[in-house]
Formats: structure tokens, sequence, C-alpha cells
């Protein structure tokens, strides 16, 4: 069983009311590998630049993420610097500079090609496409995440490669705009029926909504006395719950709701520190302890 | 067993993108004992003017809500106007007139002096204090709602009253206001060394923090695909919430967990329709099937 995920490879200068750090290793696919590794085999698929260094690779190894699909190109990694008010809920981006991310074309290897679940990254909803048709069989489930960028700019596109997807994994505002809905449980009610059946509306510190045509759950996040930066969080929670997910082989409810909360328990440890210091060195112990404390916070038996 | 509740009584014109309605009877004290009458008796002490008339009472009367304090004075109701647009998470005020509200001043009647229960209405915190001074014995638990009004113009009054209660209710951004912390739970638990050992904070759709000095509990607000009018949400929360503690007779964190449920499920009914009507005609049958299906939803045994 393995899951393919695309998607990007950054470096990240950051400024929280923590601090600041320069030349972090970010992107979606970085935190997203990192988390979901702890559940299930990557085959990781995105581009860097020659400043990539062994020492950025060591993070990625030694773990199960298969780095075949990352292809090595002349010139600097994805760049992006952001920044953070005192809430904490949303970035200000001051610079991007997409280097050899701006051509980048996923091209999967020959073995990748059977995975078996599938999630595409926040990339152009055109390369999302491309690679669903890149696999030689359809994969048991494909996810996908997105963002306004997309969503104001590329609908057309976006809405096609919804029609060939199962999971969607999108933001509050970005699940209205995406409807026209002003109420979040329509919106993603909505969106149930433009191609993915199962919806994960992600909202920050306030948690995340599981919504099928069937099912609408709510999932608090874990209340943190001191977050650092909350860079990748969204990313990581894609990671464990797709992960999770994949490891289970199935999309029933028992499984749909565990992944959630394995999300929630992932992306907590991602914003404890700066980049993906946290979140890389997270052991299992540390995740099954944080479990189960979360299941007992919310009362809930049998995880 | 009685829980003794002063807050207003008053007139509302309100609009919604569900529509536009006035004159609806509203003010926290209403809706607060409209939810809680359902887990325990009440004792209201509010005061109305002349225009309150026999048909506003009758909504209050025929349940546990004694009216023997509620003081009829010369002149009008409190009246607030205001407007919702169309993210419903916060009122923008039009109008406020507190006619016989502006020189309330809580007198308890002798039979109310013994109430096992107290709860303090977002009221100036200077009379909040007195009411606690009228008691002829100290209540087992005193809860208080309070709101940025008197944060900002009464804090050294408010500070004397928390140090006198048990149970802070309190939204987010007045938790950070108050304290001076960005942080919510770092926020929260601030407020539980400055008198009250229980504080609830209330996030609107997000729903609500339980938190004392041991620990901080996330629960969901239960996700509304329609929601027609928000006003007096959180005095239903409220309601519910301190309703259902008193009947119980204690603060133990089993107790107060299946409360915030409660209030939560409480709440779900008021923001259904336009000012009082469903919560005022929500019946036994209506709550216990919403309260199991709740807790179902969220994966919670044994409420």
């Amino acid at each position: 069983m393995t899951l393919l995920a695309v998607g990007s490879i950054a470096f990240d200068d950051l400024e929280t009311p923590a601090g600041r750090h320069e030349h972090l290793l970010g992107g979606s696919a970085t935190y997203f590998s990192l988390s979901a590794s702890n559940f299930c085999p990557i085959q990781l698929v995105a581009v860097v630049g020659e400043d990539f260094s062994s020492e950025e690779e060591s993070i990625l190894q030694g773990r199960s993420i298969n780095l075949d699909g990352v292809i090595h190109k002349p010139g600097k990694c994805f760049h992006w610097k952001g920044s953070y008010g005192t809430d904490l809920n949303e970035a200000q981006t001051i610079q991007t500079n997409l280097n050899v991310f701006a051509d980048f074309v996923p091209v999967l290897p020959e073995h990748y090609k059977n995975s078996q679940y599938l999630f595409l990254g926040n990339i152009d909803p055109r390369l999302q496409l491309e690679v669903v048709k890149q696999m030689s069989a359809r994969p048991k489930w494909i996810a996908l995440d997105t963002m306004n960028y997309w969503i104001e700019g590329s609908l057309t596109a976006l809405k096609k490669v919804l029609l060939e997807i199962d999971i969607l994994l999108i933001n509050e505002t970005e699940a209205k705009s995406l409807t026209g809905e002003k109420n979040i449980v329509r919106a993603a009610k909505t969106i149930t029926s433009m191609g993915p059946k199962t919806v994960v509306v992600k909202r920050g510190e306030y948690g995340a909504l599981l919504v099928t045509p069937n099912i609408c759950i709510p999932f608090p996040a874990i209340p943190m006395e001191t977050v650092i930066d909350p860079t990748g969080a969204g990313d990581t929670f894609a990671g464990g719950f797709l992960g999770f997910l994949a490891s289970q082989g199935n999309l029933e409810e028992a499984s749909l709701r565990k992944a959630m909360i394995i999300g929630t328990v992932m992306a907590s440890f991602t914003i404890e520190n700066f980049g993906t210091e946290k979140i890389a060195n997270a052991t299992n112990q540390d995740i099954n302890e944080r479990m189960k404390q979360f299941s007992h916070l919310l009362g809930i038996n049998g995880i």
C-alpha cells in the first residue's frame, strides 16, 4: 500500500511573534510527507533546485518516503517569505519566488503509477488533472487540496479536476468562495455534489468539519497554550488524515472520524516550533500519547 | 433548588439576511430563563416598562420561572435595534434605548435571598456586586456574564466582582481583552486566577472552551445549515449550561462536560428562528432528541 503525493518543496523565511527564521525547509509536500509517512509509505513527486542540499534531503530520508519522484533542476527552490501577526490565524505573504516551481510539470516514475492512493497537493488544477491521467489504474481514492488563487483564477480547470476526486481538503473561506454559499455547512454539502463525496473544511485553531452527503461532524482543534509557527499546519493535518486513511483502506465513517483526530494531533506538533522541527522529530510514542490525551479530552472512547 | 437570575428584558428590532422583525421579546434574562427553566426553577430579577404586555408575560409564564422579582416601571422597556450581515457572527447595533433599564437597581424579593445558585447577567459590575451582597447566604455558586463595555469602562469594579464568583461566561475577544493575552488558552487560564475557577469561553459558531485551572476542553457548536437569527444564542447557552449545573448540584468535570453539551444544544434552537420563537417552544422531547443526535455526532457515550 502506498500513497503518492504531489506538491511543493520550498524554503521559507518566517516571522511570527515568537521570532524570525530564514531558509527553513517547507512546502506543502514536505509537511504532508513528514506527517503521512508515520502511517503509510509515501511516494513523493516534487521539484527542487540546486540549493536543496543533503542536509534538507536528510530530513525526508530515513523514513517511509520514496524520493525517486523528486526532480532536481538548475536554479533555486520555491521560496516563500511570510509573517504572522499576534492572532496567528492568517499569514501575510511578503515575497513569493516560484523559481524551479514556476514550470513544474509533475512526471510520475513508472513504479509510482500503480499507487493505490493519490494526494494532489495545492498546485495548478491543470497539473493535478495531468497527474490523474498519468496513473495506470484509477487509485482507490484521490484527494486534493486547493486554494483561493485557483478558485479565483482557474475555476473551470478546478471544477474539472474536482469531478475526478473523492476527498477535498479546503479551508472555510475557500469553501464559501468555491460555492457562493455563506453558510459553511451548505457550502460543504454543495461541494459533495461537485465531485468529491468527502469534504474536510479546515478552520485553523477552531478545528475542522468532516462532511459527506450524509454527515457533517465538527472536530475541535487541540487548545494550545503555545503556538510558535502555524506554517504547514493544514498540510500536516492532510498528511495525518490521508496517511491514516490509506493505512485503513476504506472511507467508512469510523475510519474518517479517527483520521480527523489523527490529522488534528499531527497538526498540533507542527505549530509548536518553527518549520518542520517538531513534526520531523515526533516519535510514534509522542503521537500515541497525544492521541490518547486528545481522545480523553474529547470524551471519545475506542480511539 | 432554585437559580436566581438577574438581567435584562428587552424589545428587539432585528434584521438578518433571513428577514426583518420588530418588537420581538428579547434581553439576556429572557433567553436565559427560557433555556434554564427546562432544567431548574428560576427566580427572575429584571425591570420592564409599560409596553411589557400580558402577551409577552405569557411567554415567560406557565413554566418554572418565578416573576416576583420583575419590577414594572413607568416608561418603556429596554429597546435594542440591530442587524447582522451575511456572516451572522457579529451584530451591528443600530440603536440602543435603555429606557427603564437606565436606572435599574436590582432589589431581591425576600424569598429570593436564599437561592442556592446565582447568575449575574450582563449588567454594570457594581450592580452585580450589589446583588451578591443582598443574598442572605453565599450561594453554592455564582456565575457571571459580562461584555467589552464593562471591561473597557469599569474594569476595577469588574475585577472586584470577579473575586466573588465561581463561573465566568465570556466571549473570546472579551477574554483576550480582559487579560491582555493574545492566546485564548492562556487568557482563560489567567482568568481562573482572577476569581472564577471555571471559565466558559464562547466562540459563536465555533463552539466554546471549558477551562478550569486543570483542564481546557474544546466543544464544537452544532453545525447548522440554517441560521435565521443568532440573537440570544450566548444567553441561551448560559441558561442551558447553568440550569443543568444547578440541577446537578456540583461542579465536577462530568457535570461541566454535560452542561457544555446542553448549553450548545439549547443555543442551537434559539438561532433557528427570530427571537425566542424556537427556544420558547422547544419541548423536553425536542431537547432530548437533539441531545442524543449531538452526542452521537460527537462520538461521546454516556450522555
